[in-house]
């Protein structure tokens, strides 16, 4: 498919995809949420080339998911520090990786989450923000606004 | 970057990733959860090259997200029908359209869900399943199993 933008469709997750749906750029989200910010521990991690990899800081940056701070002059180092765009994604990163648990795991799951307020490991479930009842796809239904 | 697999790394997002994480896949789940079941209808709403949307949907269905089910013999059809895998990525969905609703919604949300027991339009939260707290970046904690 030619990588046309989705910008144009007037859908959240087609915009949505235009901003971070190139397949491994969820790779990139994960470790920024493990705490990596440095160019060189990105690679170590993704192991890509690294043009590849400045050219898709450089779009999440443009886009707003990160932006750069400075913290060497000699060389010029930037670190890629998560901004409230980006850092809400997590519910995307989270629900994939509970989707990979149960269907894609061929083993225990190599992470679990520890919810830190109540100290319990936990696997969390989306709740209406009315009747916190759970939500899924039998129990909502989409409307044009 | 190759389109190397990512299914050998230990990491349930890196393998959800390798099923769906094509770009524009998640606008194949998309239809498929507003009822979209035929060919000649997902490519109507892609408007991608037929080529490209069976080879995509044929790897769907190897990966078990759909099955097909033939509706015609003359000539032979068949839908794509969700399979509880693929059912299952509806989260994933819905965290993808609330971010764009977010962030990249240059007006209102194009759509809204009402969650159906309850009648409400609802922006669902994710909630831990012990103590039901809101569950985001800064409430967890994720450890190895």
């Amino acid at each position: 498919m030619p990588r046309t933008s989705l910008n144009g469709m007037r859908c959240s997750v087609a915009r949505t995809l235009d901003v971070i749906g190139e397949w491994w750029t969820m790779l990139i989200m994960r470790d920024a949420f493990r705490g990596v910010t440095r160019f060189e521990d990105f690679h170590r991690s993704l192991g890509i080339a690294r043009t590849v990899l400045a050219a898709r800081l450089d779009r999440l940056v443009d886009n707003g998911v990160f932006v750069r701070s400075p913290y060497s002059e000699h060389p010029p180092r930037s670190e890629y520090i998560l901004t409230d765009k980006g850092r809400d994604l997590f519910p995307v990163l989270l629900t994939l990786m509970q989707w990979g648990d149960r269907w894609v795991s061929d083993d225990d799951p190599p992470m679990r989450l520890v919810h830190t307020p109540c100290e319990h490991v936990t696997s969390p479930r989306l709740a209406c923000e009315h009747c916190d009842g759970d939500v899924a796809h039998d129990t909502v239904r989409p409307e044009p606004s």
